[in-house]
């Protein structure tokens, strides 16, 4: 029933036991849990080419080989690989699920090792600090002092500047990508959207589906559509699908999904459940929400990267209306007082928040630009 | 079960029977069907001063009166009562529910004159069009020949498109705000999520719930929620709530609405669904998103307009990303090419969409003065 290490072959296991428990945000301690991670390349001799890739909401650890479930390529193949600009010939890269989520990593569908049974709603909130302390842990288990690279988009920018702050020593070089310093009050409110879409199915039996061996899946369908259309622009919508019916002969005049536009999110709804778990979804959004890198710094962002050596770039993208580039920009602000290093592009694009998944040129040649010299400036022979 | 005329009490009923059937978009005939309308001010001698509201998605007739169900305040008492623009000392005013509504003219939840019970989906599939005919053959029942305006924003303003298109000789003036001649792919998509919701609900029970003595109310509550949050501007949200939280103590580490968007946002839900139908809302959306102007007059636009006299006043605002104002300079172009008398005010507002239900003072001014000119210009005496 609960995701068990043999649903996923293809990723290592950290285990943390009672002698390493992570202490969380909501006050409580969490143990065991155990960590999934996908690596790519090889680590150095002095360990210094490691590369931590931090994944978005509905990613997980499976970034650049061929996902277990859908047998799809990982979600950043655009930019890790051999000869890519996370060129793993050269850099030891490493992906974890978060904490929370659903593909290995301790989440609402673990055991529970107190009841033999899954979670559900027994695990703590987690938050996005949790995440990144998970990840120190493995890391640290890992025997990797220092990170080359943090590298991140959207709910992964979250953890780029979340180690950025608690952990600067370990981190050289950082960069997020279509990231915030906080949820908005608009984002906030469309995951609250989701969640309640999942909650609302009775299916979703109060967080005990697995147990009662139901699935809450046309909520959690219908949270991952909302989501979706804020993942794109209202260009990329329109130059995708604009309004094409699916049918040439017109109109049903009916509730089928007249538009290609209606069908494409049917589909990304239906898809999407088969390969996450809505009580991750409650919980990762519920992460994101509750970021506010400033609120644990006196309520000013600088604050939380004072003295930080660690270099940044920060890239936003022209059409993204969910972090759009005034969220970047007060990043850089806070950085800039801060007397952090960093440079900081807004990429033209009218694809939307999701275009730091996609093959974007210029996205392209900024990484391979800032890894690059980061790889320079630590000595990592090309 | 339905709803009936007495549940009504404020509302006339006009019926139209066998001999006035209603002939449809879908290639069916609507017969026989009623429209419930409410009226303010009285009409002249000449039957000059008879103004038209057309409500949007949500709203009904109760324009300007104490709402029956809600017992709030009419939704557009900003602008409409004595001595405001549209101003019922002056105008006669009238304002109807539309079809496929629920708050008396014939929709989903209407008996089925073939069964004796309530249609449920075997009501055809209505569109803007088929709306603004029933409104046509009410203003005839009033005896009235030219409307001196007809106004509406959002789906409002595609009526007020659609008389404009239909009947250009009973159309003196009008008001389309916060519109679009089409709905966009994005527009289409946020509908499809609120019906996939309502649809997700077991309680809907494909559209048999008042048979079966159920409600989708969670499902009708979480569509509320998703469409409300783009009726507002991300700035009009975070200066209305930005991050604060329901409890002064702090995060509660659960799923209840700890921020005061979320609680927000779940009231938003709630309310609607004891005043709104769910099937109506699927029917509704569907008129909404079938709507496009141009595509009735060989794909061009100014077509709809050709030789029209009527004179237009479109208003568009800043923050309004839904209906933004780009759509509204799309009807003015088409109507400049058509040599149709237009003016248009892009009004510099932060609050999103719903700006044309609010107390902007801009809209109030510019609503008056655009009415006025009218008024004169057919002679009606201040």
């Amino acid at each position: 029933m609960a995701r068990a290490q043999a649903d996923f072959p293809q990723s290592e296991l950290a285990h943390f036991g009672p002698d390493t428990p992570l202490t969380l945000d909501a006050g409580v301690t969490l143990t065991p849990f155990q960590v999934a991670y996908q690596t790519y390349g090889t680590l150095n001799a002095d360990k210094s080419n490691a590369i931590l890739i931090c994944h978005a909401l509905s990613g997980d650890q499976h970034a650049a080989n061929v996902h277990p479930v859908t047998g799809k390529p990982g979600w950043w193949e655009t930019l890790i690989g051999p000869g890519k600009p996370i060129d793993t010939d050269r850099f030891f890269v490493i992906a974890s699920n978060v904490l929370g989520g659903c593909l290995g990593t301790t989440g609402p569908s673990s055991i529970n090792p107190k009841t033999g049974f899954p979670y559900g709603l027994d695990l703590p909130v987690v938050t996005i600090r949790d995440m990144v302390r998970a990840q120190a842990m493995l890391i640290d288990r890992l025997g990797i002092d220092k990170l080359l690279a943090v590298v991140g988009g959207s709910m992964g920018g979250m953890q780029v500047l979340q180690w950025a702050a608690s952990y600067p020593e370990r981190v050289f070089a950082a960069m997020p990508m279509a990231a915030a310093a906080r949820h908005s009050a608009q984002n906030i409110a469309f995951h609250e959207v989701g969640r309640q879409a999942v909650m609302a199915d009775p299916d979703w039996r109060q967080g005990r589906y697995l147990l009662e061996g139901t699935s809450p899946r046309r909520g959690l369908a219908v949270a991952r559509m909302a989501a979706h259309i804020t993942y794109m622009s209202d260009g990329s919508l329109h130059r995708k699908f604009g309004r094409r019916l699916q049918d040439r002969d017109g109109r049903t005049f009916s509730f089928d999904a007249d538009f290609q536009v209606e069908s494409y999110l049917r589909h990304q709804g239906e898809a999407f459940v088969d390969r996450f778990d809505a009580n991750s979804y409650l919980y990762v959004t519920r992460a994101m929400d509750y970021f506010d890198l400033a609120a644990d710094y006196g309520g000013v962002l600088a604050n939380a990267f004072k003295g930080v050596k660690t270099r940044f770039c920060l890239v936003s993208f022209t059409s993204d209306w969910l972090f759009p580039t005034s969220d970047s920009r007060a990043i850089v602000h806070a950085l800039n007082a801060a007397g952090a290093p960093v440079s900081f592009a807004e990429i033209e694009s009218d694809k939307g928040h999701d275009a730091f998944l996609l093959d974007e040129p210029e996205l392209t040649a900024i990484t391979r630009g800032f890894l690059d010299s980061a790889a320079r400036a630590v000595g990592i022979a090309r």
